[in-house]
């Protein structure tokens, strides 16, 4: 198991997100956590590859700060990504767009790519889950009173699936913890393959 | 939303568990815990029907806490079993049940299932939510190392999600909040037909 493979192992959490060090922690993996910080609008308007542009700024966070700590060190780094309508949604710039993102949700099923890349002394192995989502029907009501919970602000696909989203969840197809950020199962393959 | 529709009500949850108290919290919504006190054992005899049987035990803890109570209140209660092999896994009884358990569900897909049930004024709801769950193969030594954590203990069908076991899940197809012990969703339909 992840905790008793990394017991003896430096390892590195190249990313600011709260819920994959909770996702880390709660597998009893002991880190370090050093957000790398990407300019990810660069790479942002390559839509029709999902799967390479979550790869692609994973690999870049990854490579980032292992060139900045010991080769040994093991470092790990994750990119989410929100597909619908062959649309990457990031994060929502305004209300405006929190709105259009929801609308684009509402009774149907997206997909969540994450992308985890992992690198130890001189390999890296990055890869991708695919979960797709599906969401109730959403009335305007629902959207406006979503929207007053604030939690929409700051989500990849306006939406938090830990939280006042859940109940629009009617069902999932895949890995969960991958829409949480942070697909657990994958990374133990990854884990066990590269040491 | 769940926290704008029962704002204003009388709410209990029917039920001892810590991630069912945990989910509605997240929801937003304010209410009183008072656990059910129900024998599970007389119906257990009954492993042909897991539905039927996780609907029974539902009714049984919301009638018991509703007859106590206002009839003005919610009362909200839920039973969650694990299926696997036509067998319905509670809480293991001991170690020797854990190893069964685990050797049971590792490389497979197994069926959880909760039933939810609600009462308000002369009215009960009952229905169920049923999600597929995929084990990756456990060795040996994996099963031997979740053992030492000591999450299997007090699981229905010895193991958890939302923690060590999460590694060990490959995907789901269904609500994941249903395998967590409460499907939000579902809960959602259930208040908006009932009130």
């Amino acid at each position: 198991m992840l905790h008793n493979i990394l017991q003896n192992k430096k390892v590195i959490l190249a990313s600011a997100s709260p819920r994959r060090k909770d996702l880390l922690n709660l597998v009893g993996v002991k880190f370090l956590q050093i957000p790398a910080d990407v300019d990810e609008t660069i790479l942002s308007s390559d839509h029709s590859n999902p799967r390479r542009y979550a790869k692609k700024i994973a690999l870049k966070k990854c490579e980032l700060i292992a060139g900045n700590n010991d080769i040994e060190c093991i470092v790990i780094s994750a990119d989410t990504i929100v597909y619908q309508n062959k649309k990457i949604l990031g994060k929502p710039k305004n209300f405006d767009e929190i709105n259009e993102y929801l609308t684009l949700l509402s009774g149907k099923s997206h997909i969540v790519y994450t992308a985890i890349a992992v690198s130890y002394k001189n390999n890296i192995i990055v890869d991708v889950a695919k979960t797709y989502v599906t969401f109730k029907h959403l009335e305007i009501d629902e959207i406006r009173q979503y929207i007053e919970t604030k939690e929409p602000i700051d989500k990849a696909g306006a939406y938090g699936i830990q939280g006042y989203g859940s109940q629009f969840i009617e069902k999932i197809n895949g890995c969960y913890f991958n829409v949480m950020g942070f697909p657990v199962n994958l990374f133990l393959q990854i884990i066990q393959k590269i040491l």
